[in-house]
Order: structure tokens, then C-alpha cells, then sequence
């Protein structure tokens, strides 16, 4: 058990050019903190065999960890495994296994194997090889005199899961510090706000790492700190998650792996219950979240994306009156896609959006970010006018995650 | 005259514990590859004096051009300027008209000046000021052994008004070569297989650059070469563009912004023509993407997202005797979903997907990442067989995104 430090080396033009942002490592770099294993430096490098042997030269006499990402695929510009061999005065190893799973994957997909693909699965003989879900290139792990090195695809989604599920519980069992995390996540309230009230909760605990994590408008706490044992480990994170609820129980809604279509789906199916929704400015985004989520065919069967007028009207007979009077854009037009959802599906909650999600389309009355989100349970209908900004992705995503939220709270209001 | 490179040095705790995703470094090296200065390195290092001079070093011995960004500010964690006066043996030399500046700023703002501030109109006497017209910390200029250093805050804007307006301009007087770039994009080929294909169209060019970009199933090429004029450079891009398309034009779809959603939109909308989507596995995705691009209420109107059966036969009109018979994934209902979808809607096209998203619910016959894709229009159908893999999420981009390219070599077809 020692102290641990870390390099990140990232291989690819692509990030050199600017063209792509090295998220990777930003990532590696939170996932390797965590554990206690700090990053001192990271280093980008181009698709050449020399840059690639003089940055293990410089890491490996800085570092413990050393991860390297990038340069793992079939063509060209991959060259990583060749300089590994290089590297290390080392052979490759063809992994029968992995050869036989290539072959099937493009014969399924009616592709014809060339030889060129054989490589894919050859890796260096010094290298234990770590499962990647989402990819034909396994990660690898070389031990180098003492230190570690890990190697691993660039693809965001496979670097992800070859981090968190190989490469840190290796790491975790070799350093001194656990440190355990909880992510608390919330949506409606600016960052600033959400640290200025958090702030005196916070600050009651000593040895709290406090990390503000925005995305799609919402932002999540993330609270790390040195773990004891699972119990008590597991004791904290519900005083604290207590607690931050506590200060806005509206607008923080969940911890960990729960974010909004999760914890829907868990709701639902406690209640036994289901969904219906109808989207225009969202244009089919919040069933497409809830349907990410495995097991979602439970509670979710309905969905209407109602873009044209014409479409409220004829699949949920909203009125052309309310249309002519109030606009699509109205707590009036809303409260009737409502109700249209609720008969036309059978579904025991309906979920309704219009607005402007720009970035034209804007009146001064209603502004481009004026979305009217509404939720129904029977008789009852809950209905909000939200003011987001002139981003469209944006819009759509703090629209459909509201909906989301203010689904959560009729059902839990209703369920009580 | 001459070609020059790069390195780019990032200074700041926040980027190596990956709470902050360096985006600087990204935007800098745009600006230099679009005058042809390639960047051949980067790193991220601490606020340490040893780390700064260390990666000075490093530097200097590798590249022309060494552009260092962050650590100038009025904390202490930014050291950035004593660190350059040690490493460079030289002094500080203080600006009084950016002091009087400095003051008259606080002053409108209401806070007191103290003398801790006046380091920030000191700067290392061997560099020229830069402008920095957002914020107090000036970027510098240090010519060095015939190399250029360029030192900049690490705010972005600061970072980005610096680098246009100062470095850039004195750059481009120095350097010969610019460059251009065309992404062409692909979708159904593997990596490997695009790689074989194009390699001997790719080859008869000499100076190409070629990257291979995979996201989200689908795989840009990426073609550098060095520009000429802007007519000749257009006319390189058609050829080049022309040249790989013809090689699979059914999978070659499109360049540089004509990203599907993008093309469809396109296509539609000079062919005045609608389309309305049916969506079972996909959930609502198809229906989002195509609503993520602002002007789509011109062309679509309505989506089903059809996820039980029940709805399949509500919404859509399926028989249930072909779901009995057949399946809800399967030709059969994909077929009648596709009637359905057309006379219900009144679009002249129809796109539905029925599949087994996962990953569970797999058959022997039809395993998971089996989806029934169709187009129609009119009285022509098309329906093909797709065989994804076993991730929830990327069956749904995949199906998502071949639905989309179907729908185009329709629309193709149809109107030439």
C-alpha cells in the first residue's frame, strides 16, 4: 500500500489539431482523484512511434500510473500496439477467442473479414487484457519495472467503462486512500445559488471534497471524501443527501446512478403504474429518455410528438380554438394535450410540452425559451410556464428534464 | 519563410484533477493549424515553479513556437510571471498606465485597491504586452533563441481575444503554409472496411492527412492537405468528396455539416416534402434528431412512438393478427406500421423501426440488436434486417441513424 501518482498521455492528430476536445482525460483524471491517485501531468501526443516511446521515457521515471489513450484500431493512423511491442521488446499474442468473436460480429452484420482485421485481435505478450463492452479493442495492462501502465481505446463510451469497471478496481486495491463518492443531483437552480445554500451544510463536515458538475443545465454535487466501512460509508451519504434534499426538496431529486428517467422508471413500476407523453417543442426527446432505460416497456407504451397543430388536433384533439385564441405555445393548449393524452392512451399519468425552442419563433410576449410544461394524473393537471434561452439542444434538454421532474413530483405527491 | 510547430503548455490544478476539460488548448491549436503552425504536443501541468521550467525546457528544444497559458492572476496559486523572470534571468518591469488602469477599475467598481494588485501591472521585462481586451492580465510576447513563446490568462475569452487578435496576426507573418480540411461522412462501414476502400483513391494524392473518426456507430474521414486558393480548394473538395462517394454511395452520405439530420432537412425541404415517423425501440430518437435542427416544423409534423403493441394497433392500424403471426419485430409490422404512419399523418414519407433494443429480450431467431428498418412513400416500401449489438443505447444511435439514411436514399431515389 503506498501513495500513488498519475500521467495521462493521450494519442491522436485529431486532438492535436483542435478539431476534438480531450475530454478522456479530464474523465481518466476524476475517476483516478477519486481513489486518491492524483495526475501531475498530461501529455497529448501525435499518431508517431517516436512521440509515443519518448512520452513512456519521460512518464515512466515521474509516474506510478501511467494511462495511455488512443491509436487502438484497425487502420493507419492506430500504431499504438506496434510501439508497445517496440517498446518492450515484446511479441504479439493472437487471442483465438477474440479472433472468433470479430468473425461473427461482421458476419452478422454481412461484412466480409479481411485479414487486416486479424490484428484486432493480437496484443502485446506482455499485456493482461481488460474487457471492453462496447468495442473490439481490449484495454490492456502492462506492469513496467514496478509501475503500471494502462492502455486503452480513445472512443469516449469504451474508455469510460474500461476505466471504471477494469482499471480502477485494480488501482483501488494498490493505494492507500479509498475515497468514496456521492453525487447529488439537481435541476432549477443555478450553480451559484445551489453553493451558496449548500454552503453552511457543507461546511459542518471536515475532510469534504466538493466538486459543482453542470450539464444539460442541471448540476450535480459531487461529494467525495476518505471512506471508512460500507456501513458507515453508506450512513454518511444518507445524512448528507438528507440534509442538501432538505434545502429544496423540489429541485434536488436524486443521488448516484438515479438521474430523472431512472428514478421515473422506479417510481412508475413501484406505483404500478404508466406513462404517456405528448411533445412538440421537445419533438420526442423525453420518450427517448425514458426509453434509455432497460425495463422501460413496463411503464411507457405512448408516446405522441405533436409538432403541427394539425397533430394536436387530430391525434389529441386539442380544440382549434384554443389554438386560434390561446396559440400552441399556452397553458390552454397544454392542459388540452393533457387530457387528449390521458383518454387517447389509457395511461394513468400524461406528460405535455409546448414552447419555442428557437432559435427563432420568438415573440415579445413569448420569447424564444418559453416552454409550457404540463403533468396529469386523472382530474388533476399541473402546468408551468418555464423561460429557458435561445439555445435550441438546450432548450429541448432543460425542457424534457423539467418535464421529467415535475413528473416526479406529481407522482410522488400522488402516491403519498 | 519557414514551417513552423507548436507545443501547448496548460498550467492549472483544476485541468489534471479533471474537473475542468482543458477547451483551451483545443481553440489554440485551431487557430495555429488554420496557418498551417501544426501542433505537435501538449501538456498539462501544476501550479509549480519546477513544473513550469521543466515543460519550458522540454519545449524549447522541440518547437518553434511554445504557447503557455494560465497562472496569471492576482492569487496565490498563480505564479506563472515569477517563474518566467527566473527562468529567463530577467526582472519585473511595471507598467504605470496599466496601474492607473488597474486603480481607476476598482475604484468604478467600488473596492479598495491594495497594493497586492499591483503586481498585476508588472510584467517580465525581456516580453512585449499583448492586449487583452477582457481582463487585467496582458498576454506576452518572449522571443527566445529564435523561437516565440506566448503567455495568456487562462480565462477563455481572455484566451481566445489574445490569440485571434495579437498571436495569431504575428504568426501568420512568419509562416508559409495554410491548410484545409474536409470531413466526409459514412455510416453501415466499418472503420477497416472504409480504410480498404478508400486507401486507393486516398493514395493517388500526395501531402493528404488522413484521420478515421468514429462516433456513435458511424465513421468520418478526415482529409487535410495543404490549401491553395479558395477556388481551387473547393474544387478539391468536390473531387475528392465526388471520388469517395462513388466508391458506396449508399453509405457516403454527406460532408463537413451535412450531418443526416442536417441532409434530411435539406432534402425535404427543396423537394417541399413531408415525413412522419413511427418508433418502437428507438423511442422518440429518430423524432428528436430531426427536431434538433431549427426549421423542421417545415417538413415534420408528426411522430408515433409506439412502444406496445396495443399502440401499435391504436395509433398506427397494425393488425393483430400480424403481430400474432409475426411479431412485433418483424417485416410484417413494420410494414403496416409504415401504411399506417402514411395515412394517418397524411407525410409523404414514413420511417418506422421496430427492434429489440436490449439487452435482454433477445430470441435464438432474433437476438438482441435485431430492428426491422422502413422507409416509405407512397405505395414503395423499403425494409431491411439490421443486426446491432448488445448496448441499449448504441442500438438506439445505430437504428436511429440507418433509419435516417434509409429515408435519404429514398428521398434520392424518388426525386431524380
Amino acid at each position: 500500500m503506498k501513495h500513488l501518482n498519475a500521467i495521462t498521455i493521450s494519442i491522436g492528430d485529431e486532438l492535436l489539431s483542435g478539431k476534438t476536445v480531450d475530454s478522456n482525460n479530464a474523465f481518466i483524471s476524476k475517476q483516478l482523484d477519486l481513489i486518491g491517485i492524483p495526475v501531475i501531468k498530461k501529455i497529448i501526443i501525435g499518431d508517431t512511434a517516436q512521440d509515443i516511446k519518448d512520452s513512456l521515457d519521460w512518464a515512466f521515471t515521474q509516474a506510478d500510473v501511467i494511462t495511455l489513450t488512443g491509436g487502438l484500431g484497425p487502420t493507419h493512423d492506430d500504431i499504438t500496439k506496434s510501439v508497445l511491442c517496440d517498446y518492450f521488446h515484446v511479441g504479439l499474442k493472437l487471442y483465438p477467442d477474440l479472433l472468433e468473436n470479430l468473425k461473427d460480429r461482421f458476419a452478422r452484420r454481412g461484412f466480409k473479414f479481411s485479414e487486416a482485421n486479424t490484428s484486432q485481435a493480437e496484443y502485446p505478450d506482455n499485456a493482461a487484457l481488460l474487457d471492453n463492452p462496447f468495442g473490439t479493442a481490449q484495454g490492456m495492462h502492462i506492469k513496467h519495472n514496478g509501475n503500471h501502465l494502462f492502455v486503452m481505446a480513445g472512443v469516449p463510451r469504451e474508455m469510460e467503462a474500461v476505466t471504471t469497471e477494469q482499471i480502477i478496481p485494480i488501482l483501488s486495491k494498490l493505494t492507500q486512500t479509498s475515497i468514496s463518492k456521492i453525487d447529488i443531483h439537481s435541476i432549477g437552480v443555478p450553480e451559484s445559488t445551489l453553493y451558496e445554500f449548500s454552503k453552511p451544510v457543507l461546511d459542518k463536515y471536515s475532510d469534504l471534497k466538493i466538486a459543482y458538475l453542470p450539464k444539460q443545465g442541471m448540476v450535480t454535487i459531487r461529494v467525495s471524501y476518505p471512506s471508512k466501512s460500507p456501513h458507515e460509508d453508506q450512513k454518511f451519504k444518507d445524512e448528507i443527501f438528507g440534509r442538501i434534499r432538505n434545502l429544496k426538496p423540489k429541485n434536488i431529486y436524486g443521488r448516484d446512478e438515479e438521474v430523472l428517467p431512472v428514478l421515473i422508471g422506479k417510481l412508475l413500476k413501484k406505483n404500478r403504474a404508466t406513462v404517456a407523453t405528448a411533445e412538440s417543442c421537445t419533438g420526442g426527446l423525453v420518450a427517448s429518455l425514458i426509453t434509455d432505460i432497460s425495463g422501460s416497456s413496463e411503464y411507457f407504451q405512448t408516446g405522441f410528438v405533436t409538432y403541427a397543430n394539425e397533430t394536436k388536433m387530430s391525434m389529441l384533439g386539442v380544440q382549434e380554438q384554443t389554438l386560434i385564441d390561446h396559440g400552441a405555445v399556452s397553458e390552454e393548449t397544454v392542459s388540452e394535450m393533457l387530457s387528449g393524452t390521458l383518454s387517447k392512451s389509457g395511461a394513468d399519468y400524461a406528460l405535455a410540452i409546448s414552447g419555442i425552442a428557437g432559435p427563432t419563433g420568438g415573440t415579445e410576449e413569448k420569447p424564444v425559451g418559453t416552454v409550457f410544461i404540463g403533468v396529469a394524473h386523472s382530474e388533476h393537471q399541473n402546468i408551468k410556464r418555464f423561460q429557458f434561452g435561445t439555445n435550441r439542444i438546450l432548450n429541448k434538454e432543460m425542457s424534457a428534464f423539467s418535464a421529467l421532474n415535475l413528473l416526479r413530483l406529481l407522482i410522488e405527491e400522488t402516491n403519498q
